[in-house]
């Protein structure tokens, strides 16, 4: 029998010729163009055949016995095992349903918090706004450069990258050394659970041990952990509207219900909160996304609700650590002393986004918990030289010289693009006052109607902007979110006139 | 009134005189010192008794107002705000229970999956036998240096690290103008997943589109991702018993009943199956921790039940790219074509710890559910610097050279150190003939009540091993997985030295 094979199929595929007869041999008994029981040629005809070595092909059909594709009988020489029928149906499409979790359906039918990342300029706003915030962009090929007022980007420019560049090599360098520290310290680096400590008790006079300290791949991933901790399918969570989308699509991934309170110059309405809620999230800092501060007697207010309610409040200081104006206010986890308080910031903001390192600092009576949920998603530290590089960062004060800079410089900025935006745009959009931040916040004056004019506008000026439609859960009004941190002076002029321009167009 | 303020510790604390002495107005405030309504000292009053300049005291006055801690009253001076009360309470025991959702309550009921890493040498495992799995150390100081034969480690003086730093230092390089890309690639970045696919292709059969390649944080990640999109409260998923610690405490995270099933020396007995599993988590390439490989005809069953009882199968090929005798097996995810199969490998072994990358290879049906379950967890990249050099190391040739010659060094050392046992503790140690990975598997022979005896034989030298008791749902037996990848020639013997030791004296 001359065995026709797809040997030269496979040996273009393999490059072997051991490996391109093996699969040959295999596919074909696989396939049941081989049947089972039929018996293959002799090693001495096989090799005549394709030009090989009797050594090759027996060791090939070693191989295809050892792994069951053949049997050898003395005396009858080396016969195709049977392969129980199974692979002999051609092959089917193999888009079938799968029967998933109820927390399987609540993830599938989430709405996908990737921005639309094939289209140029990529989305980059951190993922703050990505919960259904638009992205408008437009124009010809040979038009001017893009403008891109998106938040959540920062100025890489002035970023000290020399400083952290040599800390990461140092950490490249000495990674083979530690490697068996840290083996499983799914809550992160200790000397960095130390340094957030000491950061945090400094900056924020939030009193937490590195024990209450847990480093998370981004803020995000806290948010996540605690509120499946804490929420049951059914149970209710209070968000401010408008908010941040991951957080409501956290709270539904956990099946939990959403309750929207509304928000107004100082932050989240606290006499709005509901009694059933068993968890606020809330952002005192900054509020996401208008920027209201919330006042001390709001907080104490909030503090005290979720004491006579026996409820879990997570405070999400997404972007508060470059308050250029007035102090930073208190956390609410400073203010906490009934252990109710979690508290979750970043790194991703106030360094720039490829640190994907932020973390929680939870009660003690939830730390346990926490600890073992971080280490089911991730029983080993994450991005290992960066947690170590950061530590580091802290400790040498480079962070802090780095925020103190940056703060200048974003005051600067920020004060330029209020002044600009009054100026060119200020019949059409109200820019809340702004103490802190790389963003402005700013309502659409107009009709609800003509907004979406608007957006067209901007985007035939090849300016990106980001609509704040999707961070409302309910009554959205027409108001966007103008980043600035990472924009030139002149270019942060140019997009204003595009701006101007835009509005022009949309109100004649 | 003079009054008496925590200036002196607060200064210590912030150094800072403005910050001092803040904290030491607020805290009186907050604390009920300086009650309510209550007026303060002039700025030239408190400027005079603490040496301050009037201007550090009225910027001091003027952020305790910002911030609500008190109020200025034209005529009336400055005056302590309400606190509604909220504070005054002396600081309370703050371990209070915390409400939890009932994933919260299974989280915390988990066992701990850190081994104790405080301990030296830490327990460096990566993962696999963690749960549950002792190591046992001591002897006192200025005794031999301990010989670790734990498992999970590998010869990183043997890694190319010249060739990997290199790749990492360009990727430090780089960073910032790669900034953009990859900022929601929550499924990893796109030419890692393009190289692990044309990889998996190559050396593993798997026709996998890079689409279907998910980069996770470690393989236990993705484990622990897809057993919570496919298993509900009280639904059964079977395991292997033995098997690796960390699947059984996803399976219990997700509410799931783990139904444990025999392995034999040829992996899983498919016969055992339930027919009420709605998953099946299964070692195929390298039974964990038997080290048993399972035939072609067994696959084929566990895929032709997986159709039968449409359920869902979880290949987690942990150990099997170091395959040194024989050839790959073909992983059941190339052999099924009815979609049922998700194949999880990692980084961390073949490469070092640190890396903590892994992957998931899931049919087309489920990659929807979880590119957005990764996405909740992690809505960011993970690891963005190890990923990029990842993809490099792996399309410029570097991975499969390291892999080549590893294969080499592992089989040299596995069967030095096969026949050192037999000899050498042959009588109390029956080593399982061992084809690939980085451990052999060595079942005691002697009664179960003399193997406690062996452990604390072994600790007592010096030794450590690890005990597999952890590693059994049910019907635990005597056993040890000894490493032998990270240690030289000479350690070994030492380490076998004192292996003979410890039975000698354990069945003496």
């Amino acid at each position: 029998m001359e065995l026709q094979l797809p040997y030269e199929t496979n040996l273009k595929r393999y490059g072997r010729k051991t490996e391109a007869l093996f699969h040959a041999i295999r596919d074909s008994i696989m396939s049941g163009r081989i049947p089972p029981g039929s018996r293959l040629p002799s090693t001495r005809a096989l090799a005549g055949q394709y030009g090989l070595s009797r050594g090759t092909v027996n060791a090939v059909y070693d191989m295809l016995q050892a792994q069951g594709y053949v049997r050898t009988r003395p005396g009858s020489g080396t016969v195709a095992a049977g392969t129980g029928g199974h692979l002999h149906a051609a092959k089917r499409d193999v888009r079938g349903e799968a029967a998933m979790s109820r927390w399987g359906e609540r993830i599938r039918a989430l709405p996908d918090a990737a921005g639309d990342a094939a289209g140029p300029p990529d989305d980059s706003s951190g993922g703050r706004g990505a919960g259904g915030g638009t992205e408008v962009a437009g124009g010809a090929s040979g038009a001017p450069a893009v403008i891109d007022f998106t938040p959540g980007r920062v100025a890489l420019s002035h970023f000290p990258v020399k400083e952290w560049n040599r800390l990461l090599y140092a950490q490249v360098r000495n990674q083979y050394r530690l490697e068996r520290a840290d083996a499983h310290a799914a809550e992160g680096h200790r000397p960095l659970r130390e340094a957030i400590a000491r950061h945090l008790r400094r900056t924020r006079g939030i009193d937490a041990a590195p024990e209450d300290v847990f480093v998370t791949g981004g803020s995000h991933q806290a948010l996540v952990l605690l509120i499946h901790l804490l929420l049951d399918p059914g149970e209710a969570a209070a968000v401010e509207n408008p908010c941040y989308g991951g957080t409501v699509r956290a709270i539904r991934a956990a099946g939990g219900r959403v309750i929207p309170c509304p928000v107004d110059r100082s932050g989240l309405v606290t006499e709005a909160l509901p009694a059933s809620a068993k968890l606020i999230v809330v952002t005192p800092g900054r509020q996401f996304p208008t920027g209201a501060v919330m006042p001390l007697e709001r907080r104490l207010a909030l503090l005290d609700h979720a004491e006579r309610h026996r409820c879990f409040v997570i405070e999400d200081d997404y972007d508060s650590e470059f308050r250029f104006r007035g102090r930073p206010v208190e956390p609410l986890k400073a203010l906490d002393r009934t252990g109710r308080v979690a508290f979750v910031g970043t790194f991703s903001r106030t360094m720039m986004q490829d640190i994907r390192l932020g973390y929680a600092v939870v009660p003690p009576a939830l730390a346990d918990a926490f600890r073992k949920a971080k280490q089911l998603f991730e029983p080993h530290p994450a991005a290992v030289l960066e947690q170590r590089a950061l530590a580091a960062f802290l400790n040498g004060g480079g962070y802090e010289r780095h925020l103190r800079r940056m703060r200048r410089r974003y005051m600067k900025l920020c004060e330029r693009f209020e002044s600009l935006l009054a100026k060119r745009a200020g019949r059409a959009l109200f820019v809340h006052p702004n103490d802190a931040g790389l963003y402005v916040y700013a309502e659409w004056k107009h009709s609800a109607a003509s907004f979406p004019r608007f957006l067209a506008a901007c985007a035939r000026r090849r300016l990106l902007v980001r609509d704040l439609a999707g961070t409302y859960v309910e009554n959205p009004k027409p108001a966007l979110a103008l980043g600035f941190a990472h924009l030139e002076e002149d270019e942060m002029e140019e997009g204003v006139s595009r701006l101007a321009g835009a509005l022009e167009e949309a109100l004649s």
